[in-house]
């Protein structure tokens, strides 16, 4: 039976998944259905409820422009029924750090909060090895 | 009675407070000290661990750069014991938003986790704050 933890992880993957696909349908699997939203998009504003997060998202992924994002480094830190995630996002040409906040529904974890913001330098600073840790 | 989004604002002020006053003992008994803790300062790389989280507070803090820091349009998100603030910050010259987590423990509303980043074209030009690299 996988941990917390693995279910996270696989969680946001799939939230990861929904984004490179440009699959809105996925992404509106990802995020809760129950629990209100929010969402920090790179340099925006908070956007807050689960209609303006969406449609944010709808609005990215129809893009032309929309980007193919690769998550790394995710560190899965789970507190009872709720959970969040630090893991880094490759872009093409820009690396983001990002949080996102999971709510376990009914057995599922569904997102409730993203934020994403650029990590400077990154070409300058060498990249530490980080091992992963599961915490409790 | 305060409601918890009333307590958990008040720890989130709380954090600001410790932040704006320069003074790391305050900003200690904000986090927790029984859950594992995680930090993304602007422009940097994920921070896990409350050594290495309040290690890199001690060296912002310690800084003679060390900038104020405002709260603005705080909004709480209770999950149980669990919650999460979305709020904008200025700094001289900046604007960033943030997200902080916080856990409930013995009844009061402690620090797990800080994310902040840029808003951009808020201001002139949005400034990371300059954090030691004092880790890894």
């Amino acid at each position: 039976m996988p941990t917390p933890e693995v279910e996270v992880l696989a969680a946001n993957e799939s939230f990861y998944d929904a984004f490179s696909r440009h699959d809105i349908t996925a992404m509106e699997t990802v995020w809760s259905q129950r629990t209100d939203l929010a969402c920090v998009h790179p340099g925006w504003d908070a956007i807050v409820g689960r209609r303006e997060v969406l449609s944010s998202w709808r609005a990215i992924l129809a893009s032309p422009e929309a980007p193919t994002v690769e998550c790394h480094q995710a560190v899965a830190h789970v507190i009872g029924d709720v959970a969040y995630v630090v893991c880094s996002e490759l872009l093409p040409g820009a690396e983001l750090c990002a949080t996102n906040v999971f709510v376990r529904e009914s057995g599922a974890w569904k997102l409730v909060h993203h934020q994403a913001g650029p990590v400077a330098n990154r070409m300058e600073e060498p990249r530490p090895v980080r091992v992963p840790k599961v915490l409790n």
